[in-house]
Order: C-alpha cells, then structure tokens, then sequence
C-alpha cells in the first residue's frame, strides 16, 4: 500500500544527495519543480549539465572557471607575488567578498585527511610547487580552515615551501569579530591573547 | 572586480528559488553538482525533466501521478465512500504515511485566499461536486490546513456540499501527540478542552 509516484521520488533522492538537505526538503524541492513552467524545468535542468560541462579548473590556480585561465589569474591588476592556498573553490569566493586581498590564489581540492584516505598526492600541492620556479612569488599565505586536518595541511605544505625560499604565512587566529568573548572557546581565546597588537 | 563564474551563478541562481533554500545553501548544493560524476549529473538534470514531463494530475482526484489514474484511484481496496479533501499533493502523502486512511482523496491545488487573488473558481472544486454525482460517497472529510485560509475553504466547501446531502467532517483539533502543554497555544488548548473524550 505504499504509495509514491516514481519520477517524483527519483528528483526527490537526487535532491536528498545534497549536502544539508533532509527528506522533507527534497520532497518539497521536487515539488517546486513541478511547479515551475515546462521552459523553467528546462532552464533548471540545463544549468545542471551546462554547468557540469564548461566548468573545469584553471590550469594555474586550480580554481574553478568555465573559461581557458580563470578571471583572476587573466587580470592583469591582481598582485602576482602573493599566493593565498585555500582548500575549496567556495572560499576563493569568501575571499574576493572581502575585497581586500589582491593576489593569486590556489585551489587544493581537499585538506590531508588519513582517515577519509586523503594523502598529499591527492592535492594540487605539485602545481602549487611549480608556480613557485620562476621566482615572482615573494609569500605564500596558508589559508586552510582552523581544523586539525586544515593545520595538518598547512604544516606540511609549509614544510615543503620553506626550502625553497619563499615566505610561508598563515591567517591570524582570534576572536571573531561581531563575537562573544562569553562563547568563545579557551583555544581561540589563548591565541587570541598571544596575537594582540598594540592600539 | 566582483568575481564569478556565470554558469556556476546561474545554477546556484536555480537553487536558490527553491522553497527554503537561502544563497548560502543554494552556492553549495551548486558546487555539489559539479563534485558529481558526469553521468551522475545527466542523471540529476534528466531527473527534473522527467518528473516535470511524466507527471500530471489525475483526472478524478487530481492528485500527482504519473499513470493514467493515481494509484489510489485505481487501488479496488480503497473505500470509495469517503473521499478526504486536502489542499496539496505533499498532504496526500501526509496521510498515506499514517497507513489510517483507506478512502480517496481530493487534492484541491491550493486554498481560497482573497490576499492572493485566490478564489474558489481556482481550486479543483466542481471536480470534487462532480465525484459526487452518482451517490457512492457518503462522506467528505475537509482536511485543509488549521490556517485563516484553510478553515475558510473548509466552511465555504462545507457549504456547497450539503445541500448535496453529504456528510461533510473536519479533521479534530487538539493538543500534538508528543507535545508540551506548556508551549500550546490558548486557542489550540481550548479547541482540545471542547473536544475531550472520555477514557
């Protein structure tokens, strides 16, 4: 007696398969779907493939573009001494939404992570190595998120860069701005106090 | 110098008209699709395609199917004395999870709401007078949200069809099962008073 209808439950699933989303709002996107028009359902699903088909990684920074370089490694007004080393494309974005950093960046794909099977070869630490050859990089700032894996990564990477004889950085901890010195944990707080500057 | 990737923004664009899903949520199921397999994501956009040519509503109860009839419909165990009206297919599916209900359904496609522009003559209404014609229906629950608009359509519904002679019910109202006291509203715990039942 259970009763679903089999095309609706496949969108459903495929919209399950996204991160943060449970049954219930599959259920209610695949709904939408049927809402929209035939030539929006179209639309919809032709930025899927569209998407999927043209956009690849720059050859350069490793960041995603649906171009030949990226538009960030083209433009000619981007500092090219500085190399910010992030782990996804998503925080390339975050990044240019601050607007104030105005160097290259490089995409690695992912963070050393021995237990999901994640080894430094899987990286694009080799492409970053060969950016580094021709001598215009002055620094290289490590931008890896604050977790164990994310440390883990910069401290090797770091360890790689440093013999080569380019300047190894790493994003400032401490409190978040906006924040709550109540909520904050006693390791960001440490490193809060060890980072203070002078007013 | 704003930097992005037109087919990735006009994706992630997609996502985010979904019903709850805000830029944040819409940029990483975005970046989702193309973490898929090429085949994976054919699969996703042949998904939306599908339901949205497959699926249609069913002549008698206009619930979603993609058959001729809805399998309900066509189900010979169903009672087809009672027919329950709810105003969405996602309610049909509501009460089917139950596994209580074992009449029909009406699926009205929406509420009657003035503030919308929404009025009776929108609604599959005289679909539902017409199911009623030949007098194998004995009684029609209205199962229509507890809102301002659903209880309206419910009394204006209600109206119509008791002239036919038809038993007309509504849904009880009352205290969720698993729920405080404490966070019940008076309205919700005073319709639970009216409707106490001996044990």
């Amino acid at each position: 007696m259970a009763y679903t209808i089999p095309a609706l439950a496949k969108l459903a699933e495929q919209f399950e398969r996204m991160p943060g989303i449970g049954r219930k709002s599959a259920q209610r996107m695949a709904f939408h779907v049927l809402s929209l028009s035939d030539s929006e359902a179209a639309e919809f699903a032709n930025a899927i493939t569209e998407a999927k088909r043209n956009i690849h990684c720059c050859p350069v920074c490793q960041n995603l573009t649906d171009g030949q370089l990226c538009p960030i490694c083209q433009n000619p007004a981007r500092d090219k001494s500085v190399i910010c080393v992030v782990e996804d494309a998503q925080d390339v974005i975050a990044f240019e939404r601050t607007r104030e950093f105005d160097g290259l960046y490089h995409v690695l794909h992912g963070v050393i992570s021995p237990l999901d099977g994640i080894g430094p070869e899987q990286l694009r630490i080799k492409e970053l190595i060969a950016r580094l050859a021709d001598g215009t990089v002055n620094e290289v700032i490590m931008a890896t998120n604050p977790t164990v894996d994310g440390e883990a990564t910069a401290a090797y990477i770091s360890r790689i860069l440093k013999p080569i004889g380019v300047k190894v950085t790493r994003l400032a901890y401490g409190i978040p701005v906006g924040g709550s010195l109540e909520y904050a944990d006693e390791v960001t707080l440490s490193r809060a106090l060890d980072g203070r500057s002078e007013i």
